[in-house]
């Protein structure tokens, strides 16, 4: 649909994990500067500001910018429940797309460590949450109807939290960095029958950010990573009457538009990062992204489709099983994860060679059935690459 | 700057006040179905959707907005305290003045009475808030700067009330339509001295929404209301060393941007929508838009200039004071009153033959130092008006 005309100059992220005593604005500090210098600028060089949170507190984003010395400039700041981060890397990206301003950081932020051990839940706070209509019971009951209907089992949905804990060993950002047996993850408790707490991500404190900028503007245009394409769809997640769960169309409608917008399939991506909030998310999403058919999910993660070395990983990071999920942080995050991969910087855990590769974020309410934003972006290396 | 090529096709809002069992679906409804009627669409026609609200909980908006049929289709949902309204108009404007979308709906929500009845306080659970400097000592602190600097009086700051309460005699909408008196101003209780009850806006439950698009595109162009400019900055909204208090410069700044891009001044403007959250920040943004010389802004109120049948009348429709402030639906509430007195549709309230409308909102956070968006915004009568 359109063309290429933008790219990241730069990314950055804060460690991701329980830093309560760290706080927002120190968070924020590491994400910002670490992207600004990536992209060889600095704070007044910035245009504007698009940024994402859910629980943050209204002052949240500017309290923090303002410390870094970004200011006087525009800041809208985005709520798409997890979708936070990468809503607002869309709209950063449109902004410098259709010509509003030139250099644009996307930025998010979620500190929940504080807000979650105190009084405030706001799950509860949602009357359909009070009711245990929460994330993880959708999560389950997807789990429950995709073993029905497709003969997933428990082992296949385990071995997602097995592969991503794996990878993310070597990710020295991610939270949990610890290997996990199919054993350990179906014996530890049960949350959300059939999802078990290895199977959930855990709540975290992390900024992360990204500079947007036109193709080929900044110091070192081979540094830049394109973006092939970036879609936005909000919508009903779930209707009880299909066959389908929690997201599958939505995911799979807002893929085909990212992949026909920049003109490629499925199958030339190299290296995706992927909504993992609960493993069966991740088998659903890589259905619905198309590496697999309707129903193939937990066979792809079985036959190691989707791990280190195989033809197409999913979630090298560790995936938001492993590094936690912060919401408004969580989209610039995989965002960054995929430029690391994408300009051969990601270390131990390089995928060699990549030279495509996609984001999908899934941002749903806390009733759980009307969608906030899928957001699915793609990403092509311009430089030699690693 | 720009080109006037955008347009308000329509507007609608819910009643505001203390609403607490209708519920943020119903007055969704209604705000969203006035503005589709008033525009000649159906939800269906819906391209995009930009949402502000400050409480809502992750879902908010695209449950309601699902109810009333707009599905399918990109949301984003803006929190930017105070502006969030205003912001998302802001956004959704630039969308189609940019050409990503044809119609667009700008909607604001907020059901603010059972959640402040309740447990959750989140201006007590922000670090600052809690310590006591929140909105009201802001605004107090800035009133006895004011009272020292320029010798702006109790009086004058109560005439704010008085006036503005006066118009919403005709504004069957608002929250407070009964008039009050200077005694009766100064004599409510102190809340932070000097600002008193009567000085302070109340929360609410309401919703408000424009519906956007193509100047000369909708079904009667001669109803559309043209946008002649909208500006967005956020930053610093005070600086204790300089003289001049909470929101005065990034206010002047905006409008200074806002009249360049329509090519007018402030004198040109007939009828204003203000964010007087506090008695003194009218007083303080009427000088910030042009409407009198630093300092002047009590004895502007004083002189009748801004009251119902002086030159430029400022909220007529009552403004927060009278109506209400449910933050996401606020500037959405200030832009449909414009709409309306360019339309001629303002009933008992009209400015008579007003040509050109600005609104302003200011949206800080909840520790006050750090604006996260001021937004300004510049209408103008297509038709032949009132």
């Amino acid at each position: 649909m359109t063309a290429t005309t933008t790219a990241i100059w730069g990314v950055g992220t804060s460690a991701f994990g329980k830093q309560t005593s760290v706080g927002g604005p120190r968070l924020a500090w590491q994400a910002t500067v670490e992207a600004l210098d990536d992209a060889g600028l600095s704070a007044p060089d910035i245009d504007a500001v698009f940024a994402g949170t859910v629980f943050g507190d209204p002052g949240t984003v500017t309290r923090c910018l303002q410390q870094i010395g970004i200011a006087e400039v525009p800041v809208i700041t985005i709520e798409n429940a997890c979708a936070s981060g990468t809503s607002a890397f869309h709209e950063a990206r449109m902004a410098v797309e259709t010509g509003r301003f030139e250099r644009v950081l996307a930025f998010g932020i979620e500190t929940m460590t504080a807000h979650f051990d105190g009084a405030i839940n706001p799950i509860a706070s949602d009357p359909d949450g009070a009711q245990g209509f929460a994330m993880p019971s959708i999560y389950g009951m997807s789990a429950t109807r995709y073993q029905h209907e497709f003969g997933v089992t428990p082992e296949q949905m385990a071995l997602v939290a097995v592969k991503n804990r794996r990878h993310a060993v070597d990710n020295p950002r991610a939270q949990h960095r610890k290997t996990v047996t199919v054993e350990q993850v179906l014996g530890s408790r049960t949350v959300a029958d059939p999802i078990t707490l290895f199977q959930c991500c855990s709540i975290a404190d992390a900024a992360a950010a990204a500079i947007i900028g036109p193709l080929g503007g900044s110091r070192d245009p081979n540094q830049e990573t394109a973006i092939r394409s970036s879609e936005l769809r909000s919508g009903r997640l779930w209707d009880h009457t299909a066959g389908k769960v929690w997201g599958w169309d939505i995911v799979a409608e807002t893929a085909a538009r990212a992949y026909e917008a920049a003109g490629l399939g499925a199958d030339d991506i190299d290296v995706f990062e992927v909504h993992d909030a609960f493993t069966i998310g991740e088998i659903i999403t890589t259905e619905a992204l198309g590496l697999c058919e309707l129903g193939g999910g937990g066979r792809l993660v079985e036959s190691g489709h989707t791990g280190q070395g195989g033809p197409q990983p999913v979630n090298p990071s560790g995936g938001l099983l492993s590094r936690g999920h912060p919401l408004g942080a969580t989209g610039l995050a995989q965002i960054a994860e995929i430029v690391w991969q994408l300009r051969g910087m990601a270390g131990e855990r390089q995928v060699p060679g990549a030279r495509l590769g996609a984001v999908e974020t899934m941002g749903g309410g806390t009733a759980g059935i009307d969608g906030n934003a899928c957001v699915v972006t793609v990403l092509e290396r311009v430089g030699a690459g690693g």
